[in-house]
């Protein structure tokens, strides 16, 4: 029995397990699949759309595309958000032509110029008295909430699932950080081509991390031994924190803003703390930033992400303020991770029924397999 | 209860009554739908090809992509039409390789040589006797019939449907048109992204007239009104004719060419006159010219659509003949009408499970439904 | 009675017989069928990957795309061909990203570096102790196979088929070839907008030759008559070999290279042999050089073609070879066949259901049709 000696200087080798079973390839290939998805995840869940200081004035609206429907934002007369399907219910014409823009007052259809107003009741149909109409023609709604200054939207408007019992590890994590008050210094958007599960996967382990992420696993001990949590392996001396000499996410390891009066000395030390709300969110907060990343399928086989910094609004204001290092060090990290999860999805398509294997230190993976499994109802 | 006012000044609000429903989301959207009408409507139902001068000699060829089948037309040595699948019965290769051509005296194919005369029969295998070949190699030909100097295809080779039992509101509305005489000044071709229905909903009302169309709605008072024909509104004072000023649809309101003799007074002043024949024409008929369109599905969400204007053609040989007025006022239309087919198109499938309503003032839409559900044999 | 006179002059029309039905359409049209296609054919035959003389070094790789699948070939330390699904069996990354390169000594998965040595066993995963690891996670294997100097693979790495077997018409009559020694003088590689199917019914019958090959009818007097081998017209007085004075497949006519010593006089008279091994290569062997070309489906619709001019590697490393005649003569064929192969692949496509019909000079297309059903176990 020939012992191998690991490639990672100095840190032994955990004991071996059973592996778990990934997803089969065709969940990652099969466009059935994702209509599926559809239905089980993208139409039942809460989903991240924007800051709530993205629109300023009541009739100012915002189209997003939530999986494979297209719905709008749009502010009502007490500025409160209220989200509707992109369709009049007359013969279906989207009623926001432009991505974003501004209604005049109501919601007026570029078609037929029905009417709606900003809380979605029809009130005028031209030429004909609505006051009769026989049906209940208002706008079709989407559920919305909101949580640490950020919008999110459930297709089912009649949801009665909560956003903050689908954060993990919880809702009270970021207590500390003033998240509402916070606000958008950087965002980029760009498509992998990898279904989205790819993209989390990779997200939710650190197995990758000594080879694919050499800055980031310097500035975090325990990532440099391919560990994404410390209880991963208790016998490993590495705690879950950035290093001793680190104090943020930075291409400097520097705090780049203030940090957050707010945070307890642990928090300060800890370097990150991260929260994840499936299936299109994840936060991870720093000493000075939070950076909160989501997603969209757009096909089986990509994925849309949205990356956004957000800083203490006065650091913003600071003309000298440089959000370079942060936006830098985050754009990188998100580069190498494109580059594999598009090597992964490529793979998975190269020999058929092909079924990968969890080991022990992607065992936050394995849950989120354990929830998607749920989600679909399946047992494979 | 509160009255609501109208936003077209003056015109009143005609009495409410049951909505109509349209059809689902999926009949705009599901490759599969746009299958079974290949096979209901675009295999079983006249379409218009070309104008009967385009070809001039014996031999000369034109090619057509008929919903998703592809076909020839061909001059046989009497200088009449032929019409036959562009594909050769040895191995299947196309007969016609250029999209328009002159076969020298027999139709040849490029691959093997294989001859048939210009009615279709084989005529020659070269290498073997084709007297002694035991099937039937001929061509296999489409049906084809003429009107108004229009050629018109049909699949259904053995169609014993006629083309002016499809006409509405019949084969003699244009009786006093000079349409054999008429030669095309202009024609355009164009994709739009939309379900070809959608394209004839957008054409059989005009509810949306006041909002998108403003210089067409100037020239037709009932247009103005959101009226496309008098009848859907007793009570409305406006006739179905354009204003007293105008002469024809063009920039100017002026007619451009000179008033075709044949027609009676009331012809000239009600200044347009309509004929559709489902699925894939209509034609409307102004005192000095006609413009007629046709269309052809593409993808369940896209659609080719032509437009042709046709002139008596001593106006077209004089030099000095202007026909900008009328193309750029069609075009106009045609480009309105485009931006809001593609809006409707792009609503239909925010949604889901969508199903519009119809108005009254939709009356003829809703009778295209009824025309598509026969057709299809469905109630939905 | 007419009796039609062959364009091909003073050649006698063959006797009639009973025309055989080719497949039908859906065949060539069907992405299902190439799926089933896939499972019965490109999963279970041997396929040409490339000249063994390729890889020079232990660790030295090159990925493939086979049908739906995509592998690579490795050399391992004894410098023999080992070739695996690309797919790291952890969570399925491809495991060489780039289509050629050197492995620097183990197989290291690009994403979470497990290691396998270039027999395919898993020697390391980082962090975890490999002696344990309770499943074979050993790479997946495919089958390999040598001939001529040509590397072959079948998918199905337990096949019991041998590659001589499928060899038509037998694995002997390149014997006098030095096909070992051969190098590739050039290389290309195009996609034909066509069904593999198609492409080689063209190869696989003459009857086209004498209107789209003029040249190379030139060359060989009994495609100059439409057969392409002398017992399909017994009749026919031209026997299966170039004219008396061509001593070459090429421009000239002539030899570019020297005659292989080891052909026999009937050989070099003879100046072409063919072998085909069904379904992705055919070798054409003159006087002086070989030329092989092989495919792959890229789509129903698509096939990406590769030929390679293989010479005597003393007469390559001549500074004044001229390989020219050579290349040009066999691209100018490859691009007539191109033209009449897109001609035939739209053609399938433009009446429906339809089916052609082979003739006695296509009965090696007719045995390719009868190898091609029993593998799709079908009767149409």
């Amino acid at each position: 029995m020939v012992k191998h000696e690991d490639s990672i200087k100095g840190i032994p080798l955990i004991k071996p397990t059973t592996l778990l079973p990934s997803l089969p390839a065709a969940y990652y290939l099969d466009p059935n699949i994702l209509e599926r998805e559809y239905a089980a995840i993208w139409r039942t869940q809460w989903q991240y759309l924007m800051r709530l200081d993205t629109l300023k004035e009541p009739g100012a609206f915002k189209v997003f595309r939530i999986g494979d429907r297209e719905i709008f934002i749009v502010l009502n007369e007490d500025r409160e958000y209220r989200g509707f399907y992109n369709v009049c219910r007359h013969r279906g014409s989207v009623l926001c032509e432009a991505d974003s823009g501004q209604f005049s007052s109501n919601i007026i259809c570029p078609y037929h110029q029905w009417s709606y107003g900003l809380d979605g009741a029809l009130i005028k149909m031209p030429r004909i008295d609505v006051v009769n109409a026989i049906e209940d023609l208002n706008l079709l709604p989407v559920a919305l909430t909101t949580w640490g200054g950020n919008l999110y939207v459930n297709l089912d408007s009649k949801t009665s699932l909560s956003l903050e019992s689908m954060m993990i590890p919880g809702p009270n994590v970021l207590d500390n950080w003033p998240l509402e008050r916070l606000a958008v210094g950087h965002r980029t958007t760009f498509t992998l081509a990898c279904n989205w599960k790819v993209f989390w996967e990779n997200y939710l382990e650190c197995y990758h991390c000594p080879a694919i992420h050499p800055e980031l696993s310097q500035i975090v001990p325990l990532y440099q031994a391919g560990l994404s949590t410390a209880n991963l392996d208790p016998d490993h001396p590495a705690e879950d924190r950035v290093a001793a000499h680190i104090e943020s996410w930075t291409t400097t390891g520097r705090a780049i803003a203030p940090v957050f009066s707010t945070l307890t000395a642990a928090e300060q030390v800890v370097g990150h703390t991260f929260v994840e709300i499936y299936p299109n969110q994840y936060l991870v907060a720093h000493a000075d930033y939070v950076r909160q990343v989501s997603l969209q399928p757009r096909s089986v086989t990509s994925t849309q992400v949205t990356a956004e910094w957000l800083f203490d609004p006065d650091f913003l204001s600071d003309p000298d303020a440089d959000l370079s290092p942060a936006i830098e060090f985050g754009a990188r990290v998100l580069d190498q991770d494109t580059r594999v999860c598009e090597l992964n999805q490529r793979g998975l398509a190269a020999s058929g029924r092909f079924q990968g294997h969890l080991t022990h230190l992607e065992q936050d993976l394995a849950d989120f397999h354990d929830i998607y499994r749920n989600w679909m109802q399946i047992n494979t």
